[in-house]
């Protein structure tokens, strides 16, 4: 493809974007290979110079379990569940806040770009409460427990965060949430980044992950374009399964939201966010209502 | 080239450009061929979609002639230059302003964007002067001629293209004066856009012309960038000639009146304009101080 | 009268109009006498300095016509309507905007004012459609005839007007439109000033024509005021005719769309317009709802 | 002289007053005829009627005089200067602020426009001294004379009636000031009227008084026009004198302070006002720099 | 109590209240009484130095009624009611606005704050109408009573009140207002406080009186708190009688109107508007819906 | 001393802190005990209920040391300095970004307050450089000593921190810079906060530590006021030593640079810092130019 073309393609999706509100979700495996993170990194600083506001919700699970072995704490989960006592929710923030948070700002910085980096307690942004006891089937029985410090998503306030994107910095959060106690609370990065995409009145939100989009039954192929119900279909006929589920959830909810458009794309290979976003065929799958 | 390293070679561009003014001359030639026109218009109308404030100054000596003629009055010329009379100057005024200017606003209009023709008497926007009379060698003697309407630039007053292109029209411009009688006066576009750009600090002057740029002395290829007083040379050396004289002149005015670049590039090759903002290497010629 | 009357009754109107919006159609007649003209600009460049802001719509047909038959080309018309051809158009805009709409420019800029000249397709401000075929009675037939390049207006969109207005300039517009499709359209003077009207929210629309107002069934004197509705009576009954049908009906259609006043003036009177607008009684006729 | 001239000569006055700020001392003897008091109200609700901002200073002595005598206080003088006790400080006080600024400010209600009097101790507008002990010659020796409650200008702070000329309220101004202590000190209201015009960059001064203006030696007519220095020069010669010096005085300070005009203007003649200002001739004096 | 204690526990009043409106109603004895005012004073400037719109409106009739024995002029009472003629209101006028008033607007000043003093009828900002004439018992017979320029509030134009404040002046005003004749009249001084309260959208209104509080029926306590349904009812069974009533009256009706809190506080102790709005208990009574 | 007093004396500063800035550093100490950190929020909190803009700089080495030891890393000294590597920076970090800073967050949150956490490289707030290699005394020997990850201060770019105070929220810094290469250093919290403090042009520094101030030679009282000559004058002949250099060094230079008054204050006893800036006495030692 010649030049020129590529930018004829491209220039119309830039003017459409200019101003515009973009939430990239950054998955926990973007975030254990420098280069993988630094490729995201690049594409990002990319939107914010052609005029987009960019907010990078990241999250982190495995290398909070590498620190609290680390720190000689063993991870516990029950029925597959991670218990987070208070001493695993001081552990998480540590990482999560102290460690990746100021890390991706730091990438950014020497891009040639300037970031903040929040996290969800920062301006009571996330309200969350902890989450009920759940029913946790153990061996034979049923058992009740309680995750500890986890929070479910009861309402976003975006006045900081529009602050922050309108003078011009991308901001980065870590998902975290304050409670009405004032007590912080884990809470899912993916549901985080849906949920601020809809407050913010985002035009896109980019969840960049470790597959090239959502498959058809036979992972044969990427579809390129779903509708949200029929991404629910592909959700109750098992075709979106497993890790894809929360990923997918959350677009959809974004969408029925109003935000226009939600992708998801492979954070593996390089540039896809451009690509997704600046050619008409795109590299991953976007859904809209 | 991938798309993705069009695009990351073109997004710097784009965001360095955005909020900027561009100045682009549209030649004679351009406003002849249908097509090349519109392929003219559709790259100046991506520019305005990325964020530039944009400025188009048009000529049209072709059609004078030709409106002239089909009005029974033919073009009257000594020692090589055009006696522009009353009638002439009316013609002139009828021509570039009811004719090439608002074609072109309808062909921006047609490729979805707003566009305001305007001439430099408008707003008092371009101050002249009528020139003296000049020497002229006709046969064996030296006479002295008046060349009737034409003007030579006193000033520039940008007010009303600066409210025109801060309220997101671009702007095209007749290459009409008025002098300090109210009397209208025709004058060079090419020196109306150079002065244009440096009234309105702008970032970039482009003259669209019919080569590809400025030649070496073998025509054999094309200077890619050249400073200011290299230009300067290649002008006294002839290796800059004809009708080049008044683009290149303007130019170099441009470029010490601030404007940081002047492009000229080839109007006749599709995208040229797209092709020598947005890529590392360019198509044309790029001067600068 | 003593002039401090004259003062006082004047002042209340002076301060009643400022900031005000005001749209004055120059009728066909006026163009065609030099001093009706002149006289005409120096009281529109009062009503500016006093506060005013002022739109001038200009007409044109006299010197389309003689301009045609200039370049060789007869005006045709069937059933007594003329007929646009492409070739037509061309001459109509060129005089409209080249030569009628730059000229009242220059001379307002000669009264030391600013104006800038634009037309209706500037901006996208005029949005027509061509008019269907008419039926037409030629001889003993009718005919169906297409009469061409012909528009009937479909919408303002004032936003162009709005920031000439704001910024400080008289603005002067040519009667032609654009259609969906990019074409411009000669469309009619008096309807385009009365459509303006209504759009700009005018606090009154002047149509300076030759005759002294709405003169009764007699001829023998000037309605002063009138309603609307006795207006159309008068319409109905033939008291009014010909040509004057096309302005009055302008006038009662802005005055039904909310301009509190619309007059009609005698432009061969010497500042007619000042004494219709800043004396209690007046010299032409007010239409007021 | 017909009414169309009266506006065309009135008419670029308005536009140059419009938005400027006009000051107007309104002599003792205006306040004491109702009638003269009504009709220069009348010309000063048509001048903010027209865009100018207006201060209305105004003294009293006369009123202040007979309400002393209705107290039983008999007012003293000393070698023909009043002495200002704190009895005829109160009662002076409450005379020009309870009393005639009120008044001044009701009759603009009447006439429908919007006023708000204040008095210089208001928003600390005059800050003054009081007046160092006189030295008055009494039969045949030299007395040492304490006023009193006299005060001289030392500054004038403008904010407070620049927030209520930019609101739009016609201000009027009682001669009254505070010092430093916080004590209210009585002023000359031609002085202050002077001082204020120049505080607030006004454009003309008007002292409306019960002559026709200077007049020449002879008495027999009024000068028209005259420069600061030649005013001087009247009141060297004694050609300007007794109650005219302090008008003209305080004109003259004006004028050399930055006021482009001041006038001196016969009130007892029926809107001398607008004649003066509006009219090329003028019908009383006007003195520049 | 130690005095961080009484900061933390003021800090938060003083928080609340800023950028707040608050009206103060000054008595007539608080007026007689230098200390007691000067007391007031120093109050309200705290109050405007820690960031509230301050509104002071004063009453004045001892003040009155003396000086016009000093003018020999016998206050008429009918029945109890004051009879204000053309005399009476003249001089009530000047006592209210020329004295009082300003005397007022120089404590403040002496505090080194900054103050405005006006009465109702500038800017228009107290609409009233003359009361009607009212029946009095006078001995045996009911007679019908013309009370003369006594008005009852129609409206309030708070336009010039809160460019005012806004400007950051202490308003001070006397309880005159105009009609719509453009006649002044005298108003009571705790009605005209209440609506203005209420026009303003304050957020508390305080009147200064000589008594503690609302007391309870034995009078040997003050109500701390009271809603506006048990303050109707401790009018209609007694308990609040005589001159509290219109004091009351006005705060009822202000609270009613929309503002928060209404309060009751004895000028004659120091520093009570202190005391009863940055203290928990407070020191008078509070009123609200 | 009785509530109005305490009241009166407060008022005029609580008055003049109102809308300027307050830079707090809260010491390693303060952070140790929760009761003594509750205690300083809650001043903080009131000192932006009444309208400062504050800044709160924390420390954090004892609990860097206590996490360090958990997770199995030694913390190293060179003669006295501590090595900072790559993973005791890491650690640092975690604990100063992801749980002091954070914890501060959520204790302004349960107080009813908004806050935001940053550190000094989020939009690029603290430019440092590595400092150079120190020449330590070992034992008997010189040695040159890389002491890893810590940063001197270059500049301080305030425009993120300006933003966030005028947006309404308590800001949160945790000292870490960035050089220009993009890496993150620590810096010294008592430095960081002197200079923020001098780049916000702040009014106030508080320096809240575990002393009641700077103590004399003998260590028997307090000097309640001093001046920065004094200041360096106790330096230099010893009676300021210790730990207290660091604190007052950082209080002087900000004073040099503009700050006003610089206060150290003892955060153990209860509402110092209310005492210290509303009382005229204060309870630690005030340090001005």
């Amino acid at each position: 493809m010649r030049r020129e073309e590529v930018l004829m393609e491209a220039l119309p999706y830039i003017q459409q974007f200019h101003g515009k509100t973009i939430v990239i979700k950054l998955g926990g495996h973007a975030m254990v290979d420098p280069e993988t993170l630094e490729n995201a990194i690049r594409d990002i600083v990319l939107l914010h110079y052609v005029g987009m506001k960019v907010v990078v919700v990241h999250g982190g699970g495995p290398e909070i379990t590498e620190k609290m072995r680390a720190m000689g704490k063993e991870p516990e989960f029950v029925g597959g569940l991670r218990i987070t006592d208070a001493e695993t929710m001081e552990i998480a923030q540590m990482v999560l806040v102290g460690k990746i948070n100021k890390g991706i700002v730091s990438l950014i910085a020497r891009e040639g770009d300037r970031a903040v980096g929040i996290s969800g307690n920062d301006g009571n942004i996330i309200l969350a409460r902890k989450i009920s006891a759940q029913m946790v089937r153990v061996g034979d029985e049923e058992r009740e427990v309680d995750l500890g410090y986890v929070g479910e998503i009861e309402g976003i306030n975006p006045a900081l965060l529009t602050t922050l994107l309108e003078t011009g910095y991308i901001t980065v959060m870590a998902p975290i949430a304050i409670d009405r106690a004032g007590r912080n609370l884990n809470i899912n990065a993916d549901t985080a980044a849906g949920e601020i995409a809809v407050a913010l009145g985002a035009f896109k939100l980019v969840n960049l992950t470790d597959v090239d989009g959502v498959m058809d039954r036979e992972r044969t192929q990427v579809f390129r374009r779903l509708r949200a119900v029929e991404t629910e279909e592909l959700m109750a006929d098992g075709t979106i399964s497993g890790g894809m589920i929360p990923k997918i959830d959350s677009c959809v909810r974004a969408v029925k939201g109003g935000v226009p458009y939600a992708h998801v794309v492979n954070g593996n290979k390089t540039h896809s966010i451009l690509l997704e976003l600046f050619t008409d065929a795109g590299v991953g799958t976007m859904i809209t209502e």
